[in-house]
């Protein structure tokens, strides 16, 4: 359960006691009060009994109450990811095997791509691997869209793919399309960007994962990491360090919004901590 | 407000409910079980109101009833610190700059070492520095205990104290005597830690901050960080890299005392996350 | 070409003057002294002209001449690569999939493991599986010495093999086994190591990669790296936690040892820097 | 030694050989080629005999001929070093902290500040501190400039100075001036860059020192630090982190300097690995 709303007094008296009251036993609870108006909680409850489920419509209400919103998540049940790729396979690679693993509480059933050089994937991870041509954007979209719809997509990650999504794909999946690109300190933007920060003699690189949002590369920010550099990497050094963030970097970020622990507020997120509890 | 009890339903609810009835708003509450059957909750409130006082032996009750223990503290309240040092300045001058600068939310009104060499500390710092030679040991202690508590000491912490304390000692200050210490992967004891270290070529470096015990150096952990070093530091690059990881973990250790952020339970520390409200 | 010797006056003089001479040009030279007595010295050179071959022997003459050791290695040439693992896939597929991405300069024909569960890899990346069972050490270690052999293996990975290897094997390729295990601050040994760590409450948690030695885990430090840990991970979280470094500090070190950045010299290696040149 | 010259064959050969006949000891040689034409090596020698002092203009000569930079320089001197400040201590003080406890190979013997809030420096560190007014620019600079040459500054570092400086005032210290300021990923630039940085929600803050330039901020960047951050941060807080890192990469820039292991070339700075040697 993830609830956002005005700060005051009581909520979480109001929503822990509605909980015990249903039968329901608190794993793990965590809130946030921000700006000294916002507040924002997490909890992970485990339920039995018979009026279980009567609780779910009576969290609703209380949400209404507080002028606020409340979302509710079965844990369990797995999450269905598509991923879109241009020619990079790292980040997807990466994706496909913690999924393989057991390390992603995630299915991904689909990969869609502007280009075919990716296409080896659906062999190695048993995968739909489409191909949808770059003609114009509208009709890709509309092919895209039809795919990850087929497979029942819920999360879409973009997996170093370079096209710039239109308002209205967007607006399918709001909230739940995580785009991933490199960060520098300072940032440079652009095709060239490796090359720029090589020539400023940068001595960090980094990644960003975020929501992915019309206004490219500045939606909400889910994790972030870098890796130091010296003057001995060369821009194609870079390259290659930079890409082992930004597969580290996406795969944090996805798990977390597997785990429901994202509440967007704004232009930030509140990303909660891991639960911790044994299996 | 720092709880710690088995877990059950309803302490969150009963906890936040007799808060909300005395009048006080929690600024932030985060909690945490463990091992299925341990509850921690540390809840950090503001209170006004005729009936705001009423509450504490109400919690203290509360404790009670669910088999734990409770621990109010004002967060206004700036807590004495008693330093002990041998003849290494680094962890000792950083505690009083950042003391002096406003960084620390306590107050170091005393300086006690087995050596003569920081004398000069007391100048730079005004702070009382007191001279207790290594005499035997229980003399040593008596006369160092006697300088804290005229000072109203309430945490001790060995800044570099190059002794160890005895079990008489660390009875007077339960829960309250932070030691630092360099670790290693893989970890090397004595003297030459640091020689050992580079003869095995260790490519991390790092420090542990941690509650003192009579089992030397293997006190409840409060915090760790490391740094890495190349074939090219030599043992002496190694000792002055550490120092300045020992002088930041030890600040970052003694900060969350002073924040009233740790619990201690067995041979573990759970260790809060800052506040991060605004002043 | 990589060096070391006693030190002494005019090492680098007469060894670049040869390389000028034959037509060499260096293309990255990295030194390194230490105890004031030890001398070790990296050479990248990129050779031409009728001359360039003559240089060989004559290195090997001037290394003798200096009282040490010289190496000399073609950078194109890629080395063959063995997996040895048990049942724990992360360390094993993250060099698979780096390796199928043409990120480490090295083939990887073979793995062999002392159970069945892993054989799933061999359709994955086109790898030759071999499952040699527990029988007793040396038919185990005589089995798998021909199987890696008859793949013309060079470098031997332990990517998670839960078996010790006897002297004799280690005699086999010697400087050229590579183990992975964890590492904490303070250590702790044995099977359940996650869970002693947890229950002291460490808060960095590591991973060492390292040459293999018939002193179990003592053999020379390759690479190290951490990750913070809070008492929120749970034991299960810190062991997956664990997992990603131990892949990404295995693959770091593996990657040194294929570009012959390794000297290894006592107890100790010298890692000299990656060349940063551009292909 | 540092040289910087075009890239050819022989450059080492002919440098060695000359430091070798004129009885120099080297203790460390550490050399980079960039873009394949750029060459850069640093010597640490140690001479004796009664020759050993013709070489420096043997070195020059060579430089010459190579169509590049030498620069010789005494590690044994202490350089001065002046401070610029306007109100916040912290890192003026960890600077003065280290030269203090003699981390770092200099002197600081003046601050200089357009503001008096800092004026306790001046007991507390036996340090000149003066107190130069914001009025015009120029007066501003001649009279700061005038306070630095008197007490013989060959290096100039702005800890937190929150003035602008003319092209004229960086030109009396070409390639000596040193600032720090915060950086981020995005970058975010302006007087509440904390506060953008925080409504982004970044889960990263950080540090850049760089060498001063008229181009605000964008001189060659000499060391570059992060800490990461989560939601829990408020502004005020990643203002008091960012300090911490803030002081830690100014320390280390400084170091790099007064241990003349700094070559700028173009808007980049190739920074050299300590020589770590046993003193």
């Amino acid at each position: 359960m993830l609830l956002a709303c005005p700060d005051r007094p009581g909520i979480v008296a109001a929503v822990t006691e509605r909980l015990l009251q249903r039968g329901w036993n608190i794993l793990s609870l965590e809130q946030h009060v921000e700006g000294g108006d916002s507040f924002f909680m997490r909890i992970l409850a485990e339920g039995a009994g018979p009026e279980a489920d009567r609780v779910h419509p009576e969290l609703m209400a209380l949400g209404e109450r507080f002028g606020g919103s409340v979302w509710l998540h079965d844990p369990q049940r797995q999450m269905r990811i598509g991923l879109l790729v241009t020619h990079e396979p790292a980040c997807a690679v990466d994706l496909l095997v913690r999924a393989r693993l057991g390390q992603l509480p995630g299915l991904i059933p689909v990969v869609v791509s502007n280009r075919r050089d990716l296409a080896w994937l659906s062999e190695m991870f048993e995968v739909d691997f489409h191909h949808v041509p770059d003609d114009d954007q509208a009709t890709h979209e509309r092919r895209a869209t039809e795919l990850l719809e087929r497979s029942g997509v819920e999360l879409v990650v973009l997996a170093r793919y370079m096209k710039v999504l239109s308002a209205e794909f967007l607006g399918r999946y709001p909230d739940a399309v995580i785009n991933i690109h490199h960060s520098f300190l300072p940032s440079f933007k652009g095709a060239r960007a490796y090359h720029q920060a090589w020539e400023r003699g940068v001595k960090v690189i980094g990644a960003t994962a975020h929501y992915a949002t019309t206004d490219l590369d500045e939606g909400p920010i889910i994790a972030q990491d870098v890796l130091p550099v010296t003057h001995q990497h060369s821009a194609r050094m870079m390259v290659e360090s930079g890409r082992d963030i930004e597969r580290r970097v996406l795969a944090q970020a996805v798990l977390a919004h597997l785990e429901h622990r994202i509440i967007i507020h704004r232009r930030r997120t509140i990303v909660f901590h891991p639960d911790g509890l044994e299996g």
